[in-house]
């Protein structure tokens, strides 16, 4: 028996070749809705973020978060035996993913065509930098690669400062995403039609679609958007504006709303004047009509700001850290942290799911990341699989 | 007929009462996967996306973009005939996605419970800040409060710097994307049970799970993860470099990458140096590492430092802006723009799609996002719909 799983992807059973982000966090997505996640990881050490930090007891939090509701069978694909097992694996499997460089699962003789001879009901989804086409193809490439050649960060940062990483891993994140999409999407197709299909995720493709505004603004409006700090682009007062011991969101969406801050800023008639009346004519005055703004703010505290224009109806926010953030009375009313009970690690704390449907249970526990192979008896149990001997042993447990 | 798309959604009807960003990018998603997305727009003036920049011979370009290969039908909700109207509609509907505030839908009468005993077959999406549930959900949520209350703001910009917006809309962008993954998942469940489901996403929800790395090191580590620039936190040197002219990302993942890095720096010994010697010492002294690398990067434009790295073989990327990496040769060797035909407008270049699958072409055209009410005609003839008279009227056509 897997790991009791209520969610609309129960019964459907993926085997996970993903490494440290991308590829995981797809996986993470498809377990969280009740998918079977098997990871199959190489014997000696398994998955690289296995090693990355915070450590608890001596082991990865990082992978015990993202792998969290996940199984592990160590396997050695270049292994006779082990590749026997891996193929009885398939027939039970529903998705097949992977983020190896393309190229590697044509190697090991896992190619599409192959695998789709052999296993007809399954779906495999590669993810890879630049996809398993074009020039490009062959390239390497990181999150912060990719954030630099899509143009995410030219957008992220102060105008007139360096440009800035988005503050998370976001084309593995947004990759791992859109996969997840695609892979429900095939699913569908699946159940309706009983063929299948290849996913070909690339992170280049999926920072682009991300980045649909800009790409527009381009496209079709011939114009190069450049980072302007917490600014929206076309919209004022819309922005971070600094206090005395920190920063306000200030959201004035129209008209009416920028009169009210006026008002609540005791300078009634900033809202009559020609160069601040409309949304056009504030954003083409943006820096005097910051300044003014910003000086009154700065002589108050972030504390005062927020108690004052929520009283005074003017839409206001604070910029809460992560702590702040999960401290957030909604985030226990939304299940967002849940416990997770482990014999070495004792409890801890990981997200929750941000799938809240009717029709299953918000469940508020979760199995953290497997240990390197703690699933191989009952995966083979239940899939009726008997190792011959001659298996590759994992070394490192 | 509707619009020839094929693709793993392909069957699949969407009836979609989302406006602006977070909904739209949703049922876009599902559009480029092959359902059949309807808007059903308020008469007067629509979705308000259609008044936003840059305008196209006085259309939206960005409404254009966000809703290509979607259609148009405008329906007064509170008028009757309208209702009867769209309650056909959605008898031959699969989803039903909607992102007004908390409240509205059952003020429609159009409460889940209501549309689930007469629409069996139906699954209802909602997208909403806070979500349906919790003390926050009734309050109002922009893109850029997300940014602020999730802790998003607090990781992006420059460490000494102020708090800074992550380049787009990323709020909205993923929440329309965890809907996407959500309904899919939902059309998987219903076609393998029968069952359907309301889903509840709310954008605080979504962040909080795109923030899952710095979630993690709270819960786990203890450590309030802060902006630094385009820093990684726990690898050095993974960031931009000031060049003469701009900046470069190198990205050393490992020691054998920097003792290459430094070779072809000219400073060998760096590598060998206790303070610089492995990722950690490097991480621990960052300040001092980063000013040598500097020092010398600012001698030579960026042009020179990626052909020169590449040559070296130590990663490095450069910084494009989104027309330079519109430029990519992989962009159009993936297919990710492609042309939409409109008699008004002429030909665009719009976003391809992302999700690559051997199964189905990856077609090269689009339609642009459809006038208002543009395909009433056809939706009425394709569902069997006679209007009787009474029907409230579209006014700006």
């Amino acid at each position: 028996m897997s790991i009791p799983k209520p969610g609309p992807l129960n019964g459907i059973t993926v085997i996970d070749l993903t490494r440290v982000l991308a590829g995981p966090y797809c996986s993470l997505l498809l377990a969280e809705l009740g998918a079977r996640v098997i990871k199959v990881e190489e014997p000696d050490l398994g998955d690289d973020a296995r090693q990355y930090p915070p450590m608890v007891q001596g082991r990865s939090g990082y992978f015990a978060s993202v792998n969290r509701n996940k199984e592990s069978v160590a396997l050695d694909l270049k292994n006779e035996e082990d590749r026997r097992i891996f193929e009885q694996m398939l027939k039970h499997a529903d998705v097949l993913a992977e983020n190896f460089r393309p190229g590697v699962m044509q190697k090991l003789g896992y190619d599409w065509e192959t695998l789709h001879e052999r296993f007809p009901k399954l779906i495999c989804v590669s993810v890879s930098g630049y996809g398993h086409t074009g020039p490009a193809a062959h390239l390497p490439a990181y999150d912060m690669v990719m954030q630099g050649v899509s143009g995410m960060m030219s957008l992220t940062g102060e105008a007139d400062g360096p440009p800035c990483r988005a503050g998370i891993s976001i084309a593995d994140s947004a990759t791992g995403m859109f996969a997840a999409i695609a892979v429900n999407a095939a699913l569908v197709h699946r159940e309706r039609t009983g063929e299948t299909t290849k996913i070909d995720m690339a992170m280049f493709d999926c920072m682009l679609s991300l980045l649909e505004t800009p790409v527009n603004q381009y496209l079709m409006g011939d114009e190069i958007t450049h980072r302007a700090g917490s600014a929206h682009p076309s919209i004022m007062p819309f922005e971070a504006f600094p206090t005395a011991d920190g920063h306000v969101i200030l959201c004035c969406g129209n008209d009416r709303t920028f009169r009210s801050l006026c008002k609540a800023l005791g300078y009634s008639d900033w809202a009559d004047l020609e160069r601040f009346a409309t949304n056009v004519a504030r954003v083409n005055n943006r820096p005097e009509l910051f300044e003014l703004i910003a000086a009154v703010l700065r002589t108050r505290s972030t504390a005062h700001w927020l108690d004052y224009f929520t009283r005074a109806e003017v839409p206001v926010s604070p910029i809460n850290n992560i702590a702040q953030a999960l401290q957030h009375p909604q985030v226990a009313a939304r299940n967002m942290i849940v416990e997770a009970d482990d014999s070495v690690q004792g409890t801890s704390r990981v997200l929750g799911s941000p799938f809240k449907m009717s029709a299953f249970a918000d469940v508020t526990t979760r199995r953290i990341g497997p240990e390197l192979d703690q699933d191989r008896a009952q995966v083979f149990a239940d899939f009726g699989i008997v190792e011959n001997g001659g298996a590759s042993k994992v070394r490192s447990r």
